[in-house]
């Protein structure tokens, strides 16, 4: 399984804005939605070994994980309007414990450190930095995590939690670059290796 | 310089259409704006020495390129709908001979075949074939272009007009991707190779 963590750290977390200004009114939701495009698509299908976990950390309701399974989505599309849709209902159904918004798409009130806990019993964590192993002359476990952020690079308090867990530290490249293209780069080493 | 030539084979040239429904009324200008995305975007900033032509296909109006200059781009923002205004705006201008729609951004008549000639004068022709030559094995030109398709491949016409010019082959991986993870996959190749 491969799995993809984000964290969104102004992301309303209302579900209370409107799918016509997803880049604007939403805390930057649209970088979050590239990525669930960016992980689970191919060109005549969705990667059902694909996991997404969106950590939602804007007002008014933090913490929010959004976990999306490709073994299980319905209804997704390629385009961010549609898939602004289904988080946004996601968002509407939030309580405590983890619930089924819609097919494939859970919804939790699970921390970072909750999820990061959870999955680093289970999988290989991966934390990209620049002074990181290059991506291609590694070599990951079946069962892997990469943890990414959205525009803003994770907090020194979400960092410390990050490397309590001892994650391989990789570098995709040269140069810096936003989430949703460092997943496409992530899977398409993967797909190389497999 | 590296440039990107993608055909969009149903997008609506009137540029009468809405922003909230890219995906669904406008033949699929969505996969284009999500090209463009790829193509310009860095984590802090622009990729100056990129060039993007969308050959846009649709009724009722073909063809019409646009074309964007990394170099002169302005007001670009990373979300499909704010490209798409973008991109409307220079439907509605679009005459015979090349204008400039805003900065950066300038539209003409030319058809596929004008555009592939005129870059075959002066930049390596790159063809994405599941058969080509590995990504990663192949040196590039300085000024190198790839041509890529939307959801629909090059019709035999257009592959035709292509071959003529004795593009490189080139493959990206072992499994097949959306246009603009195709765009992501060339760029941090030629990263790493510059």
């Amino acid at each position: 399984m491969r799995r993809f963590v984000i964290v969104g750290h102004k992301v309303d977390t209302s579900g209370d804005f409107k799918l016509d200004d997803l880049a604007g009114s939403t805390g930057r939701l649209d970088i979050l939605l590239r990525c669930i495009n960016s992980a689970f698509f191919l060109s005549h299908g969705i990667r059902k070994d694909v996991e997404v976990y969106l950590i939602l950390q804007g007002e008014p309701n933090p913490p929010v994980t959004v976990r999306i399974s490709g073994e299980e989505i319905r209804y997704l599309n390629p385009d961010e309007r549609s898939t602004g849709a289904l988080i946004r209902n996601a968002l509407l159904k939030v309580e405590g414990d983890e619930i089924r918004s819609s097919p494939g798409i859970y919804v939790s009130k699970q921390s970072f450190a909750d999820v990061i806990s959870d999955l680093a019993s289970k999988s290989e964590i991966v934390y990209l930095k620049e002074d990181g192993e290059d991506l291609r002359h590694k070599q990951f476990d079946d069962d892997v995590t990469f943890v990414l952020s959205d525009h803003q690079d994770l907090t020194p308090e979400e960092e410390a939690i990050l490397l309590k867990h001892m994650p391989s530290i990789v570098n995709l490249g040269p140069l810096s670059y936003h989430a949703d293209h460092c997943i496409i780069i992530m899977n398409v080493d993967l797909d190389r290796k497999m």
